[in-house]
């Protein structure tokens, strides 16, 4: 897989699994939607918080971040004939973006990928992970993980 | 949704999502297949690495978590309709079993749930999670994540 088709899966994904490490020291992983933002060599991806603003001081994937911003999203086939599984890994550095012009800019993003956004825009922060490694798997490569480059 | 609802989403559950933390601070996550085990009161996934015992010291997943036993599994609906959309997430500590009888038994688990083991048995390393907190969440109870109690 290249780095280029690598994205494309990502940028066609409807739902990746995002892991932040908690104060403590422990793993924390969830499920989120996202869009993928590219621009001049830039890889970002951007998601939302859907609940208002005085609620996500709660969000622990939040307070994650704002302790540790190393994150990890990642993309899969999620099928059940497994010669034509892969997956593609994201490894960043989390941003969070109370408001403003870059926030409203994710959102139309966000908008244009679901229409469930659309329709009822998310109330809360967004998070842009700027992305610095894009990995991946594919079985029927049959070779080991590895860090995918510009071609 | 309560705890028993909860694990019997995680055991239907074809593939779940793996958190680790890498040796440097930082979250790694990959999908992963895998059974779940629940006997008087304990909770335990078991999953298997599919290489070769010699290849295994190679994998990023064993060896965060020799330096740090701290994992998380989500399993989630997948689902486009959002009010739909839930998720489970276990909590736990992991623990590799590179033979014996626990591996033998876990292999067998997994063979009966994923008919592409049983073909093909994994030659790695079991890894064992003890799942110390299930949480959960549920777009159709409209409330915040929470840790789930025996009811």
């Amino acid at each position: 897989m290249t780095k280029e088709e690598a994205l494309a899966r990502v940028r066609d994904a409807r739902v990746g699994r995002l892991a932040t490490v908690r104060p403590d020291g422990t793993p924390h992983v969830i499920p989120v939607v996202f869009v993928l933002d590219e621009e001049e060599g830039v890889i970002r991806l951007y998601w939302a918080v859907d609940q208002k603003p005085k609620a996500t001081t709660d969000i622990q994937r939040l307070r994650n971040i704002r302790a540790n911003p190393a994150v990890e999203v990642v993309v899969d086939s999620n099928e059940e004939d497994w010669d034509g599984v892969w997956w593609v890994r994201l490894t960043g550095v989390a941003r969070i973006i109370e408001d403003g012009s870059e926030r409203e800019a994710a959102l139309a993003m966000l908008a244009r990928k679901y229409p469930q956004y659309a329709a009822s825009p998310p109330e809360g922060a967004v998070v842009a992970i700027e992305v610095r490694r894009v990995s991946a798997w594919e079985a029927r490569e049959g070779n080991p993980s590895e860090t995918l480059r510009d071609s």
